[in-house]
């Protein structure tokens, strides 16, 4: 297998919802929703590092395309990391999200590694870490 | 927020165990468990994407650096895939993984936008679609 991940799809219980939070809270851009017309098809892509995509995705669609039972939501599954470059840049993303309705789950601290960093959940309790 | 996720890291039941299947079983290349020295460090880091590391780490450790309670494991919060050149590519890593213990939960088979994609999960039931 090639080292790479073409798309992370993060689970959601309502994709304008989450629409609202990444694009207008956290400032990503995208096309917004598109694929209404396909069944299972509504999805919200932002493009992210070079060849990878962050896509919002239903919880049951998600689970009608893997074939699975729809579960979750479950808060420790995975998280999301976003680097930055200095301590101010992490509080200025940490309010921000704030703002947008992200719940802080760890206040921006020091960290036994040398570094600064904070987490909060978007609207559907997924983890995301703002470090420097 | 600029663009860009830096890590994600997956939450696992057994660190050895999701290590063997990733490294050994689909191929990447990892220097393997490190960090065992701090509290909650032990990790598992693999180079994907340019900037964007895949990292595996116990439930409890993620769950107490972000301060959440442990919950899950559910399978419907996120998946990851994984494009390749060609339908071949597909069935040969389905079989890669298949192989090295994943469970299939769907199959290859041609998909409605005309690509060809299965999902398999990881041994800590991560869902991962293998498309072209």
């Amino acid at each position: 297998m090639k080292p790479n991940i073409s798309i992370i799809t993060i689970a959601v219980a309502d994709l304008e919802r989450a629409l609202v939070f990444y694009r207008d809270g956290l400032g990503l851009q995208t096309e917004g929703i598109f694929g209404e017309e396909f069944e299972d098809g509504a999805v919200v892509f932002f493009n992210m590092n070079p060849g990878l995509i962050l896509a919002l995705w239903t919880r049951p669609a998600l689970a009608r395309d893997s074939n699975v039972p729809v579960d979750g939501p479950a808060v420790t599954e995975f998280s999301l990391a976003h680097n930055v470059g200095s301590r101010d840049e992490v509080d200025a993303l940490m309010r921000q999200a704030t703002a947008a309705g992200a719940h802080v789950t760890a206040p921006a601290h020091d960290t036994f590694y040398g570094g600064y960093a904070g987490y909060f959940q978007d609207p559907d309790g997924h983890l995301w870490e703002i470090a420097w």
